[in-house]
């Protein structure tokens, strides 16, 4: 049987994730691909228990891709500078690569679909984006026959479970925090995912295929969880929504929407019942209509099997172009800016309570400027804190609005969007 | 640009939904596909009017496999009989097939394996199972890191839409039959849809890509939803629990169970909230645990699109063996029996109220034989409407203590399944 020599590159969760697959379901795999896929070489910081000795260790992971016994190398480093000269000198080297690296083709996509098609390479990368929602192939492969053109996705199984925890202990964000890093569903530093990096590294891949274009990283607006309190939630829930993190793609005409901002969407939706460290793709195409994925986020074992998948394809032959398209045929994203986003949105006032009517309250905070579909007043002594859903407006018209509010009446004022996918 | 040469068999719902995808969408698909995809030639019992004139038309389809000037053959006849024909004339003719029929594949699936491999063809079936979930890729090259060890699934949108209108508009059956054909989400003649039939087809072909099998269509256990009832719907509703068709394939150590039948599922499962014409698969497999997808189970342009896709992958030489592994590797399927089916069961029995003391009913009638978990009583005069939820048994001895139950105290008795995925 053919053999298919791998080079692993990074052994933390990920790595011995993959590693523990290709030795434990090495028969169903030969089954599958019609190749045995053998680890003959690792790298990592620092050597690991688990490793069967025999396999060769190099401490500088360059070293693999020079390593002529390699095949294919899985990269799970994480990070864009070594994982990228990794990448470069592999694909130059003849030897096909997979990764899990979502920050290396969000910032660097353009580039290394030149590479790898100057040098006819293949790059599998199905376990950077949602675990085990096999949504990287979907997008290249089989929502083909017409136009993406819009989806909402859950893509940070950090940040949902953090959501859903905050929401049903009714316990604030530092302390969600601390018990998801204990629970090891965080980070020590967290700051990637709760700020929103992560998920938007994972936006910007799919948003690349969906469209046909040039990853946009740096032009999209990011928002992560880092500012939602327990006080938005429960004002959310009152009303009827859960917050959500939310990646949102979205064809506007000529321009296109990339947007990654906590969201209130409605109980009733599909996606908003997706919960604790779950990910989820709802995506709309012009013409098999809705399709929704959902499935887990990360973990040694489902992002290793997104891996093993895209060795296998790589054993079987199986390829697409980097972002669904050839290199010379991906256009610039032409990305919306957030200010000219329309749509609905929940706003949160602290209002002074010796100044409020009850009665026409909304239009004396708002001028007529907003129509206000549902309202809740929560009493707190001096003040009050009211939850409001506005009608749609366009993002710069109600940021201009708020920042005329009767500042005696309004003590302070924050807003969410809100949501509606239909599905 | 290169071009493939279309010959498409079928000018139904679904032919014109190719045609008219290929005609609308071509400047997207050739970008996706680098080729040009052409209609040359179709077949069917008559011309229709839409048919581009230029566009030659056979009233054989068989001619179309022995047209020199057609690369790639799209098969929407349905049924056994000309479309297996066609597939042979075609495989052996050398070309490549693409085919929306389930009917084909699961009742002679193995048969069409041996024969492509031999031919070195290409088979894309993406659209005969689940419309727009891209679900035949999935299991054959995306959940393939290990192995597929249960799915449930709603496989059949006609008898989903009838059971969701039932329950939401408490009609009877054969009204919501009706109301289903006047819709267009049920055919004139019913019967495959309405008796399992069409799902247990899809069924059979998803497992036997999960078990790496020869599909076993004929030794499936087969019930539809024809024998469901508005009252157990009802009964089922106020004990929390909806009435869905379920395809299950589950391992069970050697064996394997493969049935189609109506189930009653918790409300607040995924898989329960799945209604009218959506399709869902919720599949765990050993290295990634659950996925779900859901989305349209029919319809000219959702079946179409995925008919395109398979075209896309033969553009770009995409492929893979029939049900995921060659053909000598398919072992044979080691279906259980339905009788040994363990699980938790519905009960509706029709007690004589006269002789039902009201307190330590269950004991009285099932004998201690049957814990009952859950249970609700309608009065209905002279007898008692009684809906049970009982703890695990086995099925053939669940059928035992029915066939004694005291026939003065218990009129009738009907059970249903009750099914828990935990997702």
């Amino acid at each position: 049987m053919k053999k298919i020599r791998i080079g692993l590159a990074g052994l933390g969760v990920v790595g011995k994730g993959v590693y523990d697959i290709l030795k434990k379901d090495a028969k169903i795999l030969s089954l599958k691909s019609q190749v045995e896929l053998e680890i003959v070489a690792t790298s990592a910081r620092s050597k690991k228990d688990f490793l069967d000795p025999k396999i060769k260790f190099y401490s500088n992971a360059i070293d693999l891709a020079n390593d002529h016994e390699i095949d294919v190398i899985v990269e799970v480093i994480g990070g864009t500078s070594l994982a990228k000269d990794l990448l470069e000198s592999s694909i130059k080297n003849g030897k096909k690569f997979v990764t899990a690296n979502k920050a290396l083709l969000a910032e660097h996509g353009a580039e290394i679909a030149k590479l790898v098609e100057k040098y006819d390479g293949h790059i599998g990368f199905e376990a950077s984006t949602a675990g085990a929602n096999p949504i990287i192939k979907a997008f290249k492969e089989s929502f083909t026959s017409g136009e993406i053109t819009e989806f909402y996705a859950i893509l940070n199984g950090t940040c949902n479970f953090i959501l859903t925890k905050m929401s049903e202990e009714n316990s604030d964000f530092a302390a969600t925090l601390k018990e998801a890093q204990k629970l090891g569903y965080a980070e020590s530093d967290p700051t990637l995912d709760i700020k929103g990096i992560d998920a938007a590294h994972k936006l910007t891949i799919l948003a690349a295929i969906a469209g046909a274009t040039k990853p946009a990283f740096q032009q999209l607006h990011i928002e992560g969880v880092d500012e939602i309190s327990i006080e938005d939630i429960s004002l959310a829930d009152e009303l009827g929504y859960k917050i959500k993190l939310l990646a949102i793609y979205k064809k506007l005409g000529d321009a296109v929407q990339q947007t990654l901002y906590p969201a209130l969407v409605k109980k009733s939706e599909k996606i908003a019942q997706v919960d604790g460290p779950f990910n989820a793709i709802l995506s709309n195409t012009s013409n098999a209509s809705w399709n929704m994925m959902i499935g887990r986020g990360a973990g040694g074992l489902t992002t290793g099997s997104a891996i093993v998948a895209d060795l296998i394809d790589i054993a079987c032959e199986r390829k697409s172009p980097l972002f669904g398209v050839k290199f010379e045929q991906l256009r610039e994203a032409k990305i919306a800016p957030i200010s000219a986003r329309v749509g609905r949105y929940f706003l949160k006032l602290v209002i002074d309570k010796n100044l409020a009517q009850k009665s026409n309250l909304a239009e004396k905070i708002f001028g007529g400027k907003i129509q206000v579909e549902q309202a809740i007043f929560k009493d707190r002594g001096e003040e009050i804190l009211g939850g409001f859903l506005t009608d749609v407006q366009k993002e710069s018209d109600l940021l201009e609005t708020l920042k005329h509010l009767d500042p005696n009446l309004v003590k302070s004022a924050k807003f969410l969007r809100v949501e509606a996918t239909g599905f």
